[in-house]
């Protein structure tokens, strides 16, 4: 079955885009818990990350450093911090989140933010990604 | 200055040896927040890990997907969560966690474990483990 990232990457289900490239895609987290929260996800459907064969789970580490610049540009944080977890959705992801201490890691600390400030912090962003 | 995980590297500080190679080092994290909780370290000292040139990135996510291997084969568990935060010690670092919940991924979340359990630990992940 189809996950809802494969939807995503399919235009079956609407996103906020940071960037794309052939292998991988990155959007804003719709339910995020920082300003700036970024998933970072392999077009190819597998469920865990380190089941990933070598060269996708290569090429979605390389991609996170090239959106992690960008994001970093745009957003005022001390360092952006990558939490993968992977319990919700069966199509692995890697979490980066804009962050000034550790408590900004914590996943019950859930922001609200609206689909317009979404929309508009991914065009930001993605202005700030320089694509290789 | 030299950090406290390059001491380690340097075998001035002793550590829960899990495996290292020539560019990296995984061993027993001794605040873990989970049984089998491991630290993946670049033997470069560099504070923020994507600051890492991208050889030694790149290096050290493949690493990390070595000792996840073992890890999982060691550890009864749902799956090896990753975090990367970096406030405590300004030396680029991984996480790599056991988990079989969200919660379980909480920093706050401490247990106890004596130095005798991680060194019989450290040893059975790194039995575990396929050097490449």
């Amino acid at each position: 079955m189809k996950s809802i990232f494969s939807k995503i990457i399919d235009r079956k289900i609407p996103c906020h885009l940071v960037v794309e490239d052939k292998f991988s895609i990155a959007f804003m987290d719709i339910n995020p818990i920082a300003i700036g929260h970024v998933l970072i996800v392999p077009k190819t459907q597998v469920d865990y990350l380190f089941d990933l064969d070598s060269e996708t789970y290569h090429r979605l580490w390389k991609f996170s450093k090239l959106v992690e610049r960008g994001l970093k540009k745009t957003i005022s944080c001390k360092r952006i911090g990558i939490s993968v977890i992977g319990f919700e959705v069966p199509h692995a992801h890697i979490h980066l989140i804009p962050i000034n201490k550790l408590d900004d890691m914590n996943f019950s600390n859930k922001i609200k933010i609206s689909s317009l400030e979404l929309s508009s912090l991914a065009k930001k962003i993605s202005t700030n990604i320089k694509i290789i």
